[in-house]
């Protein structure tokens, strides 16, 4: 089912989508290149998974999604959060009315340690932050906040972690404030370099409640000593989204057996990669953008 | 309002209690000593908070009780549990109902280290963790269980902590097991040395659910850092107790100046104290002792 | 991999095992029937995954231990707990000195509602909940205050939950009060119907600190609103326990393949069941039996 | 020790201010009083504690302030949350260099229901959201990130729970992003209508640690039942804030026995202000604003 993908030998990819016996196609390869083996993946009628972001630009993203709607194919982007017991029950509870309509909201992501390999990649790291790692968050708060268009987008953005890296453009803490249409405010922050390990943890307060959902602890274990009291944290996305990577593609198979709309579309990938764009350009003009000045 | 008493000048006592300006004492001395000032404090007509436990025997809290009843004044014994919000809320929410019948209980007292002084209070130790300790978990189980009577007592208990003090009698660790008359099964259990600090939790399971009490952490704050998640722990009953030590007193004071039964009788204390004792002959006998043994 | 025993059918299993491609069983049949599955599995050859208990009887145990031994097959029992990510770092922190020597042990099980079909098999349930349910406690017992002996046991039991079927001696509230060789003093505490759901949960006290294990939430996500704040709870073992049962199996299959000693063995199953022959033993003499007065 | 003000008979303290016998004076007048009555109290040569904020303008503040130094009498702004535990431990944890340094920050707070009276008081309640509440979390930030100074401010700020008085100007809600000079970047977060209750956190993320600040339940006490599991919430400030309230007092009243510089002085209030008019500005000029534009 899975499509490995080697960049330096995409002929490799075309013999591969022309094989018969193979239904669907999971693209995990750099970003640069998802819209294009979307593309080629949809011509060749496979079924197809593509980890985020779908593409780099919104016109890579639209060829992509026409490509699959033409061919019509599934076209699932690897949006892992949705699948996590709690942030699918956060989202099931809004949904169902259970907090009013959103107010605040609020959404990070805290990696580890510095992502393998980032600093080589010339040209590419600059953006990474919000394009790769934000765009996670610019999901949630879309998806946990059903309905609502975002309107406005501002973004604080330094090289905190890596300071000597800043001149060639690759940023390592940044926070967004984004506003809806339905008047909610949302922040959404990230860091590369968290001592205590992997943070990913979500929150909607609206007018009659709040839902938080994320958790820090490794396991319930609890050790007490003449310390204190302490619990050992998560190290990495797969400790916590285990289980979620499990559903995530189960759900994707389900859709191509049963030849249905996947949970998480082109469409949702697009409206996420839209604020990422707009987040960048706030960085960039040190202006608070309107999304109405992207496509 | 509080008589500070010596135990080697008790004429002192009989002297303050004339003090017809004071209308009520707390007692704190050595356990030994409460039965007889209560009273004493009874028959000079004061008002009286003692502190646990109100006697060593059943006949001196019979006495004191018969004191306190003759003189008509509010006897008030320490069990300062009650008064603490987590704990009042649990029997609270069991009297209405709320977690229906109770089957399983749990009541533990772990200090944080070794009672000041103990081992050199000759006679006296070797009971202590009954009398002194675990009466505060014996009150809680009879109060998280209201209606209800205990039938069958059995202890295990130990010299853990400092074992070479065991041949004097003196007991550092200890589980009881108590059963009710409604079926409910109970433990409670105690040490004198927890590494971690003060120890003081209760669970109630019952038909229809369950409450819990108690809680370890010092306060909310929590450090997240390369070694995990850690918080800081209670250090002393009086971290954990402070606001119910000033509920209690004020309940008494209110009873007091409104002349009305104070939420901790003697009655409420001797129930307790039976069971202590019917622990301790357990320990003694090394067999199961039915409540029923005693008066 | 997997064998499918059907009680009334025992031929079909005598020719399962003759299947030379089978290199390993998976005995999840009733509990009366394991050990003679043990010992057929053990004489063709097999490498066997036995769920708990091993067997109903220490001559049982013995026997299908012997067969096991004779064939040399791997023989692993299904303590589930041992696998969780809490239990089993609890366990590496006591090994490893993190909370000195173990004084005060509890370990409990609660289900979520009545165990289906018990109440039809004739005979056996009686003891259902030392055998089936409280093995698991006595397991994690034992195995989380290593190097020590159980040297007494005294047993509270009852029918709370369906007092109807008390006399077919049906139980279903125990609690089991353990003392070992080292002086720690365990409970091992079970229900048969917990309104709330699920609750499995561990705490081994020691002379530098403390473990706890175990959890109730289903997941992070909490949901505050004008009523205060909830989650959700665990509603069955595979709830709580299912990346366990994942690691269990993964765990025998590598013994199988690597021709070692499985995390579980036959001897572990026989010390749990011991202490579950003698905790039955003592609710039927309504005394403390000491552990020497069985084989 | 505390002087009681009515707004409408201004005399009454004048003569109060003139009485020897009073050492100290608690201003909890309305806020647009503050400056004037801290002028007066300081020309009276009295010891000040003046609730939040310490003025409405810098120009009222340094007035204040200068007032204060000229007298030479202590003047304490009332922050309460830099003395509860939690929050103190935080400051004291980030102090000794815990967390490393602060790269991402938030502080909220969020009113269990509408300010009592806001809506008639015309004029003062458009801002009242930055200068009464968030200044809270302003000095929080401030104090939380030691030695660095805000850069710039960028706020949005909405009616969202009472739309209707937006057109008076009166705003409900708001989300600030505050810029520090060591490269922090903090959310401050206000709103008046929590349907849970009270509710206020922080938190401090650093390039060794994070630290979290405050809690939601209202004691340890924990229900489980068919609906899952639940804990009551703080329904106030007193409730979460009784002891800080009055370990605040305790502060203060040291301060002035001991003639020592009060732990929240004006110095502190003032910087707090500055970033809350910095933040109105932002507001009203839907732009980022530089701190360096005010005095």
């Amino acid at each position: 089912l899975a499509a490995n993908y080697d960049a330096n030998a995409t002929t490799d990819v075309d013999e591969l989508f022309k094989n018969p016996d193979l239904d669907a196609v999971a693209i995990t390869s750099i970003a640069a290149a998802h819209a294009d083996l979307i593309v080629k993946a949809a011509e060749a009628g496979k079924a197809i998974f593509c980890e985020k972001p779908m593409a780099l630009t919104l016109e890579e993203a639209d060829r992509a999604i026409n490509a699959a709607n033409q061919a019509d194919v599934p076209l699932q982007i690897g949006f892992n959060r949705r699948f996590s017991a709690d942030f699918a029950l956060a989202h099931e509870t809004i949904v169902a009315g259970g907090i009013g309509t959103p107010q605040l909201m609020r959404s990070i992501t805290r990696d580890p340690g510095w992502p393998a390999g980032l600093a080589d990649a010339a040209g590419v790291p600059a953006w990474t932050i919000f394009r790769e790692t934000l765009i996670h968050d610019f999901d949630m708060l879309l998806w946990l906040n059903p309905g609502a268009e975002p309107v406005e987008v501002y973004t604080k953005a330094d090289a905190l972690v890596a300071p000597d890296f800043k001149d060639n453009g690759l940023l390592d803490t940044a926070v967004v404030m984004i506003t809806f249409d339905n008047g909610a405010i949302a922040t959404a922050e990230a860091n590369f370099s968290a001592a205590y390990g992997y943070d990913v943890r979500g929150e909607v307060f609206g007018s009659a409640g709040m839902v938080t959902a994320g958790r820090l602890n490794h396991s319930p274990m609890v050790l007490y000593n003449e310390r204190g009291m302490e619990q050992r944290t998560l190290r990495s996305d797969v400790e916590m989204f285990r289980d979620a990577y499990i559903r995530e593609l189960t759900d994707f198979t389900d859709a191509v057996r049963n030849n249905t709309t996947p949970a998480v579309t082109g469409h949702d990938a697009r409206a996420a990669l839209r604020v990422a764009l707009a987040a960048m350009k706030s960085h960039q003009e040190h202006r608070p953008v309107q999304l109405e000045e992207l496509p």
